[in-house]
């Protein structure tokens, strides 16, 4: 099959990599549609040591499954895939199983190739008002959601999202949700309009100097986090959504004295994710960059590697 | 002026009663349109033992104020006339303050008049794209806000609301916001299909026999706390909205062996409410079952009681 991988110095897209073998718990899934996500870019920088088939946004059909009722059947799968018995799994915390691999990101091939083996209980069945395209974009929606899984927005609260890329555009259709008093933050005027057209008010980085008791970081950057710093309030709460390779100094006894928390927040909830798109609660088909036949990935991962892209969609059908 | 008042024994609408007396901190608003509440037909039946001016929902034009810029502007009013100064207040609790005055509700006369005097602090100013009507929602709407501003209800979460009147259709179209897991359960097949419509999930309370997590409770009887109580997994959480004259006999024990929470929730923040309707996140139009010309404000009251009635609105212009 074909398959984009990293080797740990460069991509190759490769023709006749090996197809994946099917374990007791899995189903094969024909991928459809995989998006590139931030996190592939960085772990071509290095992030998580990782080497294989990248990618971990996708959609498919269910080729071969134990359970033959899903068969045939659209769907997404969480990336996840946790042991099921340590005392995290058994506590409800599977997504922090310490024996676990992620699908592209860490022990386990991804979904930028003809075919991927998942653990059945990963899947969710993709309604029908749920195009394939929008479809790719339901584990960012999850990590969007996994906010307020983590942290308790009010409606009352001020919020900053810091970030006007991919990640930031989606947390702030997602926390506008919420009605509280959002502001994003960013840096390209066009995408900063978009959200204005969505009633999210947004501010170019350079005009932004106020205070916010929850800032949510999503510039991908270390620069970002200290903007967060100097924007929070005593007491109040960063949440960190941007992963990226390189480390960050930090100044952690301004931390002590301001009593500020920061909240990590990485993978989130399908399901709240799906109804999001399925109530059309939360639109995409806007934020579709590009859309490359798989042949050419690596021309769309160029593609995703340049600062004023959206989301770019690698096509294996 | 006109006035409909309740003297502590049966509704009169009267003429040539008595203009409100501005205080200092107070603005003179001219009422356009007023919603009529359960509270008052719960006022009506001897709840909070208050007489004078009914009403509290309501929109209208400021006539005179202090402040010159806000004359002949469009707003609406929050309710608590907190006194500003004592614990409650300087702790962020005004609408708890212990010397405060509810318009409408308590020691404070209210909008089912020409006019009515409010604190300037209680304003908000009218976005032009929310109408008349709609305005006359932002205070329940604000209430139904109050749900997320009290418990943090996650996108994971499945969530049930019962009672498909005016307060639970409203408390569901916030709530739905969310993502979360959401059914309605009521009793009219009508008010059911509106919610299915918007993708609520729907059921009638006699085909209801699920537990959940989160129960919010909008009946506005005492049986949908005994409904909301056996449906409450253990250490799940009750979140009481309803407010009813009547006194309820409840096995407390039963709260305490399955450790559930019981949570009362009142009046909530008006800008997440004005930013709902204002973004349409939030509709409210097909909710407006009549709207009675005031001078018809005892009909429009009659219409209010009965049980299948939607908004009834009365319209002083």
């Amino acid at each position: 099959m074909r398959a984009l991988i990293f080797d740990g110095k460069k991509l190759q897209f490769k023709k006749g990599y090996p197809e994946p073998v099917l374990k007791d718990d899995e189903v094969l899934i024909r991928v459809c549609k995989a998006g590139i996500c931030n996190t592939d870019v960085e772990i071509k920088k290095g992030y998580m040591g990782y080497t294989g088939v990248l990618g971990h946004e996708f959609m498919g059909v269910v080729e071969e499954s134990l359970n033959k009722e899903i068969v045939g059947k659209r769907v997404v799968s969480e990336i996840n895939c946790p042991c099921g018995i340590c005392d995290y799994c058994l506590s409800g915390l599977s997504n922090h199983c310490t024996n676990r691999s992620v699908i592209g990101i860490f022990k386990k091939d991804g979904a930028f190739a003809d075919y991927i083996t998942v653990p059945e209980k990963n899947l969710h069945l993709l309604p029908d008002e749920i195009s394939d395209e929008d479809a790719v974009f339901v584990e960012l929606i999850a990590a969007c959601f996994n906010v307020s899984e983590r942290v308790h927005i009010k409606p009352g609260d001020r919020v900053v999202i810091l970030g006007d890329g991919k990640l930031g555009t989606l947390v702030a259709r997602v926390i506008r949700l919420l009605c509280c008093d959002l502001t994003l933050v960013g840096l390209d005027l066009l995408k900063l309009e978009r959200a204005s057209s969505l009633g999210i008010k947004s501010k170019l980085v350079k005009d932004f100097n106020e205070k916010a008791s929850i800032i949510i970081e999503c510039t991908g950057t270390p620069e970002g986090l200290m903007t967060a710093k100097n924007s929070v309030k005593p007491t109040g709460k960063i949440i960190q959504k941007s992963t990226f390779a390189s480390s960050v100094n930090m100044n952690i006894s301004s931390y002590v004295v301001d009593e500020i928390e920061l909240i990590g927040s990485r993978c989130g909830p399908f399901s709240p994710a799906i109804r999001a798109l399925q109530s059309k609660l939360v639109k995409v088909d806007d934020l579709v960059d590009s859309v490359y036949p798989f042949d050419d990935a690596i021309k769309g991962f160029e593609r995703a590697e340049s600062k004023d892209s959206m989301k770019v969609i690698l096509d294996m059908t």
